[in-house]
């Protein structure tokens, strides 16, 4: 199992209609919206490091909103 | 009674009607343009904290000239 | 409920023992060590705003690793 | 008239302790503590800039908890 | 006298374009190209504070290349 | 000789595209995509320091889909 | 394999003491000094991703001279 | 001739002492105090290359009251 915690910045105003979109990708565990040094954290579990890596790239960094994230992934 | 200041990077030569936008917004009780770190900087009073968060939400991140925001919550 | 996310770094070479300390603190639900921009992730989940002030004051920000923290409070 | 907001970063576990002490302040009009980005914000309100520049100088930076600032000056 | 040095970020591709730009402003007495952590680096010489933020505001920050920037008043 | 490392933000979606725009620059030895702090990392070697300023400016800073880059260079 | 770029920051001063005991590390495969917006740049080469935090965790999170790392890795 | 400004943090308190010590290195032609973002700014000029680098690494950042320094070097 893979975890990921993913530190989003978003386009000004699109923070709800992407907290939206983040929800409906099975991977994200959790999400919320907070307004301190980053707008959004979401929480990623996936089976392995490549099928995260598929997700980062093919879900969620497409979403139109998105303007730059951070992941940090989980050290074992 | 809840407080917050709020960090502002708005478009480059945008800061003079972002400014006066946000003086117009009841709950901005001071507001300050600098040219440091960052090009804005709000406070916001509020009765409670679900109305800051729909102040954030409704009123201050659909200002057009509003680039990114970093919200200081006060810890009493 | 309150919920946030704290993004946290240490003392070089400490993230260990702090990783162990925060996960005996009831209110983290989950902690994880990373080596990204951040040291280790912590999740907090409190009654409400008050007791989580008293346990980012009283209980994680006393732990001798920690060096700095940015808390991420959740928006409802 | 000259104001300025100060972005504090303190030892982590003396945001009280520096608290009260910025509170002592004269030119300190407000002060609060907040677990964002920064520890603690304070608004400072002097005659005029040089008399900033005195207050920062020889009054906060002199202060034991304190690790690093950024200031942000008003433009008027 | 008033001195500033202003660290700015330019659209991609932009650099050379910006610096040209920025070398004719009277009050820019020298400008670099480096591509650390900024793109450009600039320094102004004005005869006060109040003649500053007017070439900041009305003369730097409205050049179209310009993305962000942090300005460093000197301390006397 | 002259080696450098530069850390780059991408418009989101684009790293695939700018991934392969770099690989073919024969001055680019090295390419990744990581999701951390910074989208992708590339290692740049020259035959001094006025052709790595040459590729830095004409060939990398020119590609579509890069949003900003932070160079750092060896210190022998 | 796995591979994975760490940006360092160490105690000022000690940059000469530091790259050299990252040299005497088998998984660093290159290493260099920079003075940009971090100090170092070490590259880590592994059999595998458990190995990687290994090295990071064991290894260079013990030399006395880091303060503190970035760890960016490689998504295949 | 080559030419470099150094963006200095440095212990809280100790930019005065600091500050005299950077103005009596030969090759540092303009130092400044400064509370924003970082605390001094200092400029250097030097015949070339691999001196500006024997200048950071022998003399500046060997001074004690200096904590982190980011170089942004000229690009021709």
């Amino acid at each position: 199992m893979e975890k990921a915690y993913m530190l989003i910045s978003c386009e000004v105003g699109g923070e709800q209609e992407l907290f939206e979109e983040l929800n409906e990708i099975p991977e994200v565990k959790n999400c919320i919206i907070t307004y301190g040094s980053y707008d959004l954290v979401a929480e990623f579990v996936t089976e392995n490091s490549s099928e995260m890596n598929q997700v980062i790239t093919s879900k969620v960094r497409k979403l139109s909103k998105i303007r730059s994230t951070i992941t940090l992934r989980v050290i074992n």
